[in-house]
This record gives structure tokens, sequence and C-alpha cells, in this order.
């Protein structure tokens, strides 16, 4: 039976790190790795159906469900008469910080997909997944979806209407750190300001110039000089334990730059290559047990795939 | 005599666009074809001597004059016993908002440096133009400077300390147009908020990321899609006669997308042809006869030079 006549397909979504300093809400880029898996069965009866094979006491109501509620929004466009039942084996913890609801959206929509047949366009199956995204965080931000479906690092130019763009990159090396505290998205963003300084947003978006810049040049010197938050990092910082302590010891083991994952607790630190990531993963354990606080490292590079689907 | 030996050269300083939409204070390029003429002449004497052969009755004693402070800035990092004459003919009409100060200052510090066997670097002669240019407007932005010296498109991503990014891009054409009534830099920053809207500031970055992506892409429809200013744009266009009406026909007749050059007066429109880009110094012209206002139009590409010295 070839790939396109299958009814039953394995899935693996990618975790992803979004914001990305000086990218706040526009930026983000996938991981490779470190995935979710999902089996997803087509039936051909209407509606979704989810089975949790993991710990993680996740809701299994299709509309309260990541994966379901992104199903219900593209059965919606769907005219045939058929369902899902997705079992759902998550890696990435919920509320890590490194895209884990997105995971669950984006991989569900693209294997979904696959077995239609590849209907929709990526554009299409993000605009689905953020509907499965805005019932984990309350709102519809595509900075982690549309890594996780596209691959690599996407910047999403605008959300309405929907504008991503692939941005292409060096190979960077990705230390992941997540301190096992939890910070909810909605927190993260209420204790953001509504208003900003004119000068800090000029800062902030050459900045933003600069990285998409860096990235496409390949110049590594540029992408770590534009590694700089002005606007969310001061506030958010004080949410991850020892931020600005980890944050010096990875730049002095040589890190290009980095900062908070998403609204964290994971933190994440570029750098040009393996060793130096390793470098950095250790600085940063080493504070973590100095202060007893359970943690727990990747050392990976940015994928430039989004969703598996096998 | 060979160039580098000669102790008297001509300058030719090219006009730019500053703030190009959406990087408000971090973006500007060159005009080709539009362009101060300087002959400076080195001098054993310490000390700038300015001779204004236009009808723009610029002062000219040094300290004042945008080509004398700039030109005094370099003098401090001369250890020799030298000076300056500068015969200054300028065509960019001053407070136009295409750069005029900044062709005088940076093509004076250009100038200078060649008659002293180049030895500063471009940066190097953006800071001494910086003097000069905060004669004329109060303050120290490099985003006319820049451009003027580096050519074609740069990015000015941090001011303090100075870093400067040329951008590729494919051809652009602009369509220049300048109403003739005055709009003083000071007063144009003035108006503008302290305080922004973090939501705006979020469009805006997004904008800025998607045009240097569309500009090093050669991505026409994305570099339109991006020039969107949601900040300074609805403030500032009150001060441009017919400024919605003038982007509306320019829009229709096929531009790219456009604004405010600098801090105004001028507009400029970018096409990806000469003949959209003719068409809409036709639509604009067309707006300002009905409404008797005064003003001059050029159209021409985005240059790939800064100053030239002959």
């Amino acid at each position: 039976m070839s790939a396109l006549n299958k009814n039953e397909i394995t899935v693996f979504a990618p975790a992803t790190v979004a914001n990305v300093v000086c990218g706040f809400d526009i930026l983000g880029f996938a991981l490779d790795g470190l995935f979710d898996k999902m089996l997803i069965r087509k039936t051909n009866k209407k509606g979704v159906t989810i089975i949790n094979k993991d710990d993680y006491n996740l809701p299994t109501q299709p509309d309260k469900n990541v994966i379901g509620a992104a199903l219900l929004a593209l059965l919606e466009a769907v005219p045939e008469n058929i369902g899902f039942i997705v079992e759902s084996t998550k890696i990435i913890k919920p509320g890590s910080g490194i895209g884990s609801s997105a995971a669950s959206a984006a991989g569900a929509v693209v294997g979904a997909n696959h077995l239609l047949n590849n209907r929709f366009s990526n554009q299409e199956l993000v605009e689905f997944a953020l509907c499965g995204e805005a019932v984990a965080s309350g709102s519809k931000h595509a900075d982690n979806i549309a890594p996780c479906i596209y691959g690599g690092i996407t910047l999403i130019r605008s959300t309405t209407p929907l504008d991503i763009i692939s941005i292409p990159s060096p190979t960077l090396y990705v230390t992941i750190v997540h301190p096992q505290i939890e910070v909810k998205t909605s927190e993260a963003r209420q204790i953001l300001k509504k208003q900003i300084l004119l000068k800090d947003a000029i800062i902030q978006w050459g900045n933003i110039a600069g990285l998409i810049a860096g990235l496409m040049k390949s110049d590594y010197d540029l992408i770590g000089r534009s590694l700089v938050d002005v606007i969310v990092e001061p506030v958010r910082s004080i949410l991850i334990p020892h931020f600005d302590e980890i944050k010096q010891k990875s730049m002095e083991a040589g890190a290009l730059g980095g900062g908070i994952s998403g609204s964290g607790p994971s933190v994440f630190f570029l750098s040009k290559d393996e060793k130096t990531a390793k470098t950095i993963e250790k600085a940063i354990s080493n504070v973590y047990k100095n202060i007893n606080i359970d943690f727990n490292t990747h050392v990976t590079t940015i994928s430039n795939r989004g969703v598996k689907v096998q």
C-alpha cells in the first residue's frame, strides 16, 4: 500500500524555540531529535478521538485538547464524513517552553493532511493548528507552530493575514536547559507592559533586522551581536531561576547568544559548534546543581525539517 | 599625479532615503544620479574653510556648518598640521528629506579621507560625519550618512556602538517627489510619541524582518508586503500635503510600497521597473498640480555606490 493510500500513519513533531531573543512573537525555529510521537488513523465517522499514551493526564475531550481542537478545525474544511483517532505519546513536557502544545497541534494536522492526500497548504495547516494552540495558551501565536510545520527558522511577518517566511541559516547548535519549574504562558504574557518606549523598540527592530541579515549572510558574529532583547527579557527573566548567571556563564562559554525559549522556563543558547554547545550545557548544569534545581538538558541543532510522517 | 597624491579632489555625494517605511532610524538607501558636489583641497594649516557655491545661504563658520563640523571631527583624529578648504555646490535642497545634510557631511569626510590616503575605515568616517549631521538635525542619526558612504541599502543595527550592515537587494526603482513645503527634522521628531504599544511594535519588527528577508531573497512581493509602518507614518503623514491620496494613487499605479522619505516632506515609492516608477511620478504630480502645490520629482534607482571621488 503506498503512503498516499494509507489510513494510518505515525507522525514525529519537533520541539521548537519561539521568540529567539529579539524576535518576540515573530520568530521561531525547529529542534532536531526532540519530538512528540502520534499515531493517527482516519475513520469513516465524523469527529476526533484522543487516546493519551503518556503520563501527562491531558484532557481527552476533543475541544479541550490541543490535538482535538486542531483536528476539529481541519475537519470543518473537509466535506467528507471522516474523522480521526489519535494515539498521542508526548515526549516534550507540557509547559516546558519548547513548543509542546504546538508540536501536538502541528503534528496532528500535518498527519491528518497526509491521510487526506495533502490537500491543504502548509499555511492552511498553520491556521488549523493555531486553533489547537489557542486551547493551551489562550491566544493564537504561530511562532512555535510555523517552525514545527515548515522546519528551520521561520518568520511570522504578520498574523492577520498569516504571512510565514522561511529564513535560511548556517548550521547552528542549540543548548536547551529546562529547569523543572512551572511558568504559565498566559502569566508570562500578563507581566509584559502594554506600552514600551519608542527608543527601546528602535533598538529591538535594529536587532531583529540584524539577526535576519546575519542568518541569511551566515555571519555568526552578526547573529551574536543581534541576539539582544531590551523589551521582553528584562521583564520575563525574573521568572527563570538565576537567569542572569546562566546567561553570563553561557556567554563566557562561547555562546553566540540566547535567552528564554518561548515564555520559559526553558532557556536556549546558540553556538557555532557542538563542543561549545556542550560546554554551555555543562556551565548551566553547574549553576542549577549548586542551587538544587532539577533540570534537564539537550544539545542539538536547528532542524531544517518540520513534522515528519512515516 | 596619481589620485593618492593629489591635494585636491572633487566629490559627488548622493542623496539618500532614510527610515524606508518600517525601518525608522535604522535603514536607509543611496539614490543614483542625485548628488551634491564638493571641491576639497588639503592645506598645511589646521582648520576648515567653507566656501558655498550655491544660493542656500548656509553658514560658513566651520562649527556651525555640516561640512565644517564633520571635518573638524575628522581633523581631531589627524596628528598632522593640516586643514581643508571646501567649495560646496549643493544640488540636494536642504530640508527636502533626502539626506541633504548627510550628503554634505559624508561627502566631506570621504573626500578628506581620500586626501589622507584612506587611513580611516568607513565606520570611522560615519562617526565623523555624524558630528556634522548633528549640527543640522540636533541629533546623531546615521540612517542617511551610512548609505551615503557605503552605497546601497544599509542597516544601522546599533548606534552605540555603531554597527552598519550592507543589505543586498534586487534592482529597485525609486520615485521621489518633493513638495515645496518645509518640515523641520527636529519638529518631525518632536511630534512622535515617546511610548508606543507593544502590539504595534511587534507588527513593526515583523515588517522590518520581512523587508530584510525580502531584499536578501530578491522577493519583490515580500518587499511590498513588508513596507508597512504602523508607528511613525500615522503620526508624521499629517505633515505631508495629501499624503494618503498620493500613497493610494502610487499603490494603484503599481508601487511595491513607499512613504515618507526621512522626516519628509519628500515621499518615495519603490517599484520593480522604470515604467511603473514613471507612472507613479505622473500620478503624484497630478495630485499636487490639482491642489497647486509646487513640487519636483525624480525617477531613479537605488545606487550601489556611495560617495564618489574624482
